[in-house]
């Protein structure tokens, strides 16, 4: 189980309210490579990959939470403030009419989160590099929002995240050689 | 930020390795009225609901990452020990062709898990029925899983988890109470 | 069964050709909290409440079909001279490419409906709290559509059917009371 | 706007309980050639379909929902009386677990209605075409549930409805007539 | 199985890049009218169709990947070159901050593709009636985005598409007479 | 384009009608990490990746269809003799209901496609890492398909789809390095 602890893993600041900012930023609240979907892929994973791996499945997914609150963060700060008027002005009126300023797990182009932007096979091998995978599809979406942003505090909070993606993937990496080893002693299938 | 701690918050005990019991459980796990959508709808809704139910919105999605967690447990144990023959037999090949004995967040029928079974509004009074609902609809759900559960260890649990759902349904009957009360001195809407 | 009579419940009238105010208007018709979604969740749960509230679902889920007459009639209205450059400049030249003029039930931001969006659980308490939470969201919704519409003849009936909408949640309310009241006698679940 | 009468445009009348006809039926109900789908289908085609169509799709539509009663009280007939063990032996344990034994809008397979289902072109010959193959697929889906169906009572009234869209196919290949006679005088598209 | 050969069906030609356009154009790529959609709908058929229209759902199945592939290029064409600010002005930042200037098969709301957008009922007369209405609606799409595009180059590489859908719609046509006079000699349903 | 020619890559025979095993090979044609996904990921990232890849993604994209095409013929010959009553023993009521023995792209659960399943995000590292992944989650599903798999002649056509996935991961990684092995040259982000 977890303790909640109320701080940040990094520290989340913005220089205006930037609604239309919190429109692309949603991407990595509910969209396909997003911190949600990050989280929810490791942790439903721990339960049938090899015990060595266990652990680094455990402490990635629950640091992933840290980065979903992270972006929620963001996304709250820059939008808390805007009026209806500037909301409709960034493109977000779609989702205030459903959402007010509230915040919901949907990707930027407000398509819902879905599970089936993950997988679980229960093969370590196919599992590790899904997580692989994962973690280089944040790296690029992280990008892409750096790309776009015209926040400097911002990019500092998602160029942060960027490089935990970097360490995340060479940290599965690392993991999917001892799977890849362990197959001599043990055949998977 | 959350921290793991390697407990769960009630034991989770299993009587035998029972894949049926299993596939009607993982309703609780990526269902519609499943842990998971509890503890992504309460941690969403904690940025715009009034500061007064932060608090309770932010200690009851954490406690719902531990029931997900006791439920995946349950899972997990009814289903490791079970033969791809078994798994057929207990009506979960489809499950298996594509998870193994892996975990996902899907609901008893095979639909994945998705974001359009929580809302938030924005507005308190809306968010606090939409979550007094959802413990009611919890509870619903584990009555109907006991009722169809032929293990008694696994039903201790969810005994408990049921329980749990009918305090959290008081607690944000006492919010909603608040917030009306609140209504008074401030319009919301 | 039901007749049509050829009326609508309250009068629909619009200022000018406004497509861009039929794009957020879209979100009561096949949004999370419209219409659509009202109509269908309470005449679905009709067969398994008690007979005691089975004439008010009854009666709510018919009349929102009639709010869903009044929002598609407002849809069209606002879009029905709309040219293809006029729906471009209103943003919905995506729903334009799909659809024409024509309506369609998704949400504002193109989401199509789904029946996720709604429950039933057959414990008579579950379902009249999912109820009040409908009608909760859904006052929340038209307060957002009011805030961003820049057409007083819209408002008009938008704030008639944000009323409606009140008084149904006031009857669900008293439903739920009944409800309650009778479980002394009777155990629910 | 509609007006409810109590009453059903056919008799329905079950053998027995039955829920295992009923998880076959609800194919109808919330499945992709549905009655749901249809009644939406036609109801939303209305507000731009030329003139003339008008009607047609309104009677029809209204009629649709008249269906989509008789299948639920079919379902609601077939299960009323069904307990928990009668439900898991029916293979409806995964609708048991979410829903008792409540209704809900999705497909024999568990799969929630979507709008994607259905669709609404503004091209008048497009949209009475896609009228013509709904109420083709809608008999062939009758015809399968026929086929698999083990209660002469639940046939009968199959039959019905099975007859019902083969006049509604005959009315709208008229109409696609019309539409096509129209055409020599006014280019649609 | 198939075989590539590197040309296209129709040569593609855009004047400028034009990333707005290509968000329109999408809509044929993974949109429910589109290409993708045809292209898996005919081959899929084709497993339980009469033999005397394998052929025709085999060819007309296989030119729509033609089609597809002509769109794609369209889309890359008319993208490339944009930058990320572009790419915003266009409306794309959604797409962006998912997929940079990749393509994806999703609508050009952003809902992506789905199975549900297309049908296979093994009933041959209600299959058929599915193909001629699915290039009716192509065709309409065809037209409708004709009308938003500001590049001849790309009207002229669409209006051959267009084109083939009239052709192919009358080739279903042909294929529903031959398939109701067979149906004098051999009952289908 | 692509030209069609009546073979299939490899030999698809079937020892009896078994309409069971059907259910669980339609993982392979329309499910999360099936025949269909790969083909479709493959062939739309061709457009962005970098020049030294596109000719291995559209030759494994193209052979993908191939693939398909065999699951399409296995589950037909599993169930084209089937009578309904077979396909209900086999669990395929749900399907014979709205499909009869017609094919369609869902997974074993009945769950529809999805573009959900895949991803293309312009990095060629991400993309590149997505298609191993995919190569080695399909691989693992052919195992788990050939574990409960009783029909050895099957097993024969699904051991050498397992192998062809190993050949494409093997081929992956050789892309990936060669990618890696470039971003010295040119620095992808």
């Amino acid at each position: 189980m977890w303790y909640y602890e109320k701080k940040l893993q990094y520290p989340v600041r913005v220089r205006d309210c930037n609604p239309r900012l919190a429109k692309y930023l949603i991407e990595q609240y509910g969209g396909a490579d997003g911190e949600l979907a990050a989280a929810l892929r490791y942790l439903n994973q721990r339960y049938t990959i090899p015990n060595k791996v266990v652990g680094l499945l455990n402490d990635i997914g629950t640091e992933e939470f840290a980065h979903l609150e992270m972006i929620a963060t963001m996304i709250y700060k820059l939008t808390k403030d805007a009026t209806p008027e500037e909301m409709k002005k960034a493109g977000l009126a779609p989702h205030y009419a459903n959402h007010d300023n509230a915040l919901f797990y949907h990707n930027a182009a407000g398509a819902p989160f879905t599970a089936t932007y993950i997988q679980a096979k229960g093969d370590p091998i196919a599992d590790i590099y899904e997580d692989i995978a994962a973690e280089e599809k944040a790296r690029a979406t992280y990008q892409w929002l750096i790309n776009i942003s015209d926040d400097p505090e911002i990019n500092d909070s998602l160029k942060f995240l960027r490089e935990r993606e970097v360490v995340h993937s060479q940290r599965f990496r690392e993991a999917a050689q001892i799977l890849i080893d362990d197959r001599g002693k043990k055949q998977f299938y």
